[in-house]
């Protein structure tokens, strides 16, 4: 592989999917996407959630408050929605008036705030066909909650191919894979099949969490798997295919959550993401590859104009900070 | 199946591998080992460890005097030492006159108190000579710490293999089986090797440490794994072989030891361990498999006489006690 230079100028990267949370912690964090990225898809698993377009609005607002104190101003949030059961048509016709261009499907249980999640695609057979309709892309949780830990991905891909076979039309993202039988369904599918990689996935395994001790913060759901999961992550994104580019799921948590027993789920991967991107791609791939992942396939997939910003990264000794606020990042403290 | 007798007498059982550890802990843990145990198998990863015949003296009369104060005083324990790199013979001798009867493998940085632990079992051939000659039981923690987290186990058996096959007199106790392949090893292996099989890694599995959220208290190592090797220790148990016998490995951490970022690994079965294990006897075995299982085929295979004495168990709704010392039990709370 040939070393990228000193100093590379790339598009302005996307984050398809981050959690900003609400309060004083998407004070932190908000900015600290601004810094990185030119827009992200923001999930809408606050408390209350983000369902209706009233609170998609105020919500959106709270977000470009938090980010206005800061000099990177031009930061754009792209909203979703949360699906509940028996939602109606004329509610998603507004949220999309409103700006929301993916809902997200929360499988009852799966994650954070998922306690009112959706059982069965059938629950929101209306929500569906008024997103397939809308183009509103349909951004899935996809585990089964009650199957074995490391299964669950893969036993959500009957779900998964249900909602396919019913809304051929309907763009899907399978959202923060993390197994090689995800990964492959996705290469598999239909051209409307898309799916998101974090950097947690790509670069980490079991063994970054209970193999010596527990480390808590590279808890997160779907957890990080095996090395052969880890292996067909690592090559669907080197193999340039589109249906796979980035999203962060960068999910904030405060540390005394993250160190309770039963600690949250969630990496706060946002301030290393894209220094950790770019040794991956000069070990494994190319600029070209590092860019198409990170500014242009998520774009392209959600029918976006690409950014016509850049951002320059700079071969420097840097440290991940140790802390933002109360919250540790994924890889604090060490040099990048 | 049928239901057990709401109050059943058995042989009093014995732990063929448990942790005592030192000062408080020791003071706390030894007398819930004799309420339920007529003896067991002291493991020596104390800091200093047990390796010479002046420590294991003055460690079994620490644990009787931590005994002496309570009201089972008839508790025995059995003593082992920690074998360490070029180990002589002539120390063997003398461990084994001061009563030990088993030597202890870790390879290194495989747990608690192991980063003196062995590399290869050529560091230990003079060591290993004289205990097959002594008749001192071989008792390997069966992990290659390398190894990613799940198949540490498996990856251990090629070295399991070389000992077996050069030291073919030489008894053999792969402790804490915790996956298939570790289990068929000990099946297929010669009559001389056996295995220990702990309450945890019987009834949970990965689901229980990082299923829901983190629950530190069933983090142990080797670390619980998937249904699948769940059940191949279940078949084991049930099957009758006598090459299967229990050993708890329990391993009492304070709490604040275990709630720490990285926090021990260990769990503290004693206390839940035999009402445990006679629900799961009654559910899928019988009386007769449980008492082979608890308080015969351990004593054989170290030629050790069975037990004279009985325990009562009467069905009663007891729970698991929340806390001893500082210090958080299996299954903490629950009714069993």
């Amino acid at each position: 592989m040939k070393s990228f230079s000193d100093k590379i100028s790339i598009r302005k990267p996307d984050d398809m999917h981050v959690h900003l949370r609400q309060g004083e912690i998407l004070k932190v964090c908000a900015p600290e996407s601004a810094k990185w990225f030119e827009r992200a898809l923001v999930m809408p698993n606050t408390n209350p959630p983000i369902n209706n377009r009233e609170r998609l609005i105020s919500y959106k607002k709270e977000i470009e408050e938090a980010i206005s104190y800061h000099e990177n101003k031009t930061f754009t949030p792209l909203m979703s929605f949360k699906l509940y059961p028996e939602m109606k048509e004329e509610d998603v016709i507004k949220l999309s008036e409103a700006g929301a261009i993916a809902g997200k499907l929360y499988p009852e249980g799966s994650t954070t705030n998922s306690e009112d999640g959706i059982k069965s695609w059938e629950q929101i057979k209306e929500a569906l066909s008024a997103m397939s309709k809308l183009g509103i892309v349909l951004s899935i949780h996809g585990e089964k909650p009650d199957s074995f830990v490391l299964e669950r991905e893969k036993d959500y891909l009957p779900e998964l191919f249900k909602i396919i076979e019913h809304y051929p039309d309907l763009k899907i993202v399978l959202e923060h894979i993390s197994s090689a039988d995800g990964i492959n369904a996705v290469i598999t599918g239909p051209a409307n099949l898309g799916a998101t990689i974090t950097v947690h996935h790509l670069l980490i395994t079991l063994d970054d969490l209970i193999g010596q001790g527990i480390d808590p913060h590279n808890f997160c759901k779907p957890v990080v798997k095996t090395p052969k999961d880890r292996e067909a992550i690592k090559n669907a994104v080197l193999s340039g295919n589109r249906k796979f580019f980035f999203g962060s799921d960068s999910a904030p948590h405060l540390e005394s959550a993250k160190l309770k027993a039963g600690g949250s789920a969630g990496i706060f991967s946002v301030p290393a993401a894209i220094p950790l991107l770019v040794s991956f791609f000069e070990k494994n791939g190319s600029q070209e590859l590092l860019e198409n992942f990170i500014s242009k396939y998520g774009a392209e997939f959600y029918k976006l104009p690409l950014n016509k910003s850049s951002i320059t990264l700079e071969r420097k000794e840097n440290k991940i900070p140790g802390k933002f606020l109360d919250i540790i990042p994924f890889m604090a403290g060490f040099f990048i």
